[in-house]
């Protein structure tokens, strides 16, 4: 029986673009594990109120439910071992870091060049709910947000550093293959490649081919994904 | 027989403070490995010219020389396997993330609070090398490095983000012991606790609580450390 994974979908129930959910996505495909996934919108919350909570990624994997993409990928290692996203608990206990850099430095980076992007392409009924939450978070509007973005291209880029670091000793973030890191830091940057037509990344740089070819990876799954029009 | 580790120390040669060769004394001492250190200046190259190149850290282990901090945890890991440092192949990758935040982003954060208070503390034979060099580096006056600190601290503060969401979810790095990652980092603000006398971390901070359980460990090797007067 497929896990079923709710997902965060745009207007166009193929448009996928949540950070979070791609890092699955992947750790899925990593594993070999057939999925079925759910188009699920921000309002959605009562879809999910089996989970005990109102934010994706869900799975459900025959009577088990997780939320929380860093306790799916938990899970889907303790449940299906091979082949592994961490190799082992101290590998685990490491990428936590990539996950918490990830949460704390990339997604906040990136949010401030797609924001208004964003609102184009979720479903109209989570229009309001969008705008105003992330209004309040940020202190202003979703226009002010993104504006001025390519002014900032640069200090973005400056925050890359340590994936440049990494990329230039070893191929992948997990080494010579890829593992979790790399689903958490491609799975992160699937959400401007999906939400948005702005190119965050510079062609040369050795980040953008580390993830072109983790676009080509578990049979393109990256690369097939629907993007913003 | 002892390793034998080249040591930057600083007019006093009790007082060791490279954030890279403090990588490695933790190292040395997880894996329970006798060390004898030598205190070295940045103008002593000709001291450690038979290890190719001009910095420390520097182990002579027998035969064998080994320079750079992630190369000599490299060369422990393979030549002393347990107790390991790593984890394994892919804890070893994941590390690897670890080390380059440490050098692309916390040194650099470091350096501008305590680049004058290291003029004060190296060998005299060293100012005029250290000056030159750093102010090249920076642009500036070593004064003007780091003149208006405190007006910097929260933004300093900031950069430690991806530490503090591990710690709250696990008490090392490592998991559930000190592993290397745990060593880079710790190794890395023993340069400023040995070399200055500025507290760049609030008592109440997380990251704070774990500097301290790490300065405890291997027979509170980091809390018996000199500092600067």
């Amino acid at each position: 029986m497929s896990i079923t994974l709710y997902d965060l979908a745009g207007a166009d129930p193929a448009l996928r673009f949540s950070p979070y959910c791609w890092r699955i996505r992947f750790a899925l495909a990593h594993k070999g594990l057939p999925v079925e996934t759910v188009p699920w919108r921000f309002t959605e919350t009562d879809v999910i109120a089996f989970s005990g909570q109102g934010k994706v990624p869900v799975i459900r994997d025959g009577d088990t439910v997780v939320s929380d993409s860093w306790s799916i990928a938990g899970y889907l290692e303790d449940r299906y071992p091979e082949p592994t996203l961490f190799g082992g608990a101290t590998g685990k206990a490491h990428a936590l870091f990539v996950n918490a850099w990830a949460d704390g430095v990339l997604v906040g980076g990136i949010a401030r060049f797609i924001m208004r992007d964003l609102f184009d392409i979720i479903d109209p009924k989570d229009r309001d709910y969008f705008r105003s939450s992330r209004e309040a978070r940020f202190g202003t509007t979703l226009e002010a947000v993104q504006d001025g973005r390519e002014n900032r291209l640069a200090a973005f880029r400056d925050l890359l550093v340590p994936l440049r670091l990494v990329l230039r000793r070893q191929d992948w973030l997990g080494g010579t293959a890829p593992s979790y890191a790399d689903h958490i830091v491609a799975g992160t940057l699937m959400w401007p490649r999906c939400a948005s037509r702005f190119a965050l990344l510079e062609d040369s740089d050795i980040v953008a081919g580390w993830l072109d070819r983790m676009l080509d990876q578990y049979g393109g799954l990256g690369r097939a994904a629907t993007r913003a029009a």
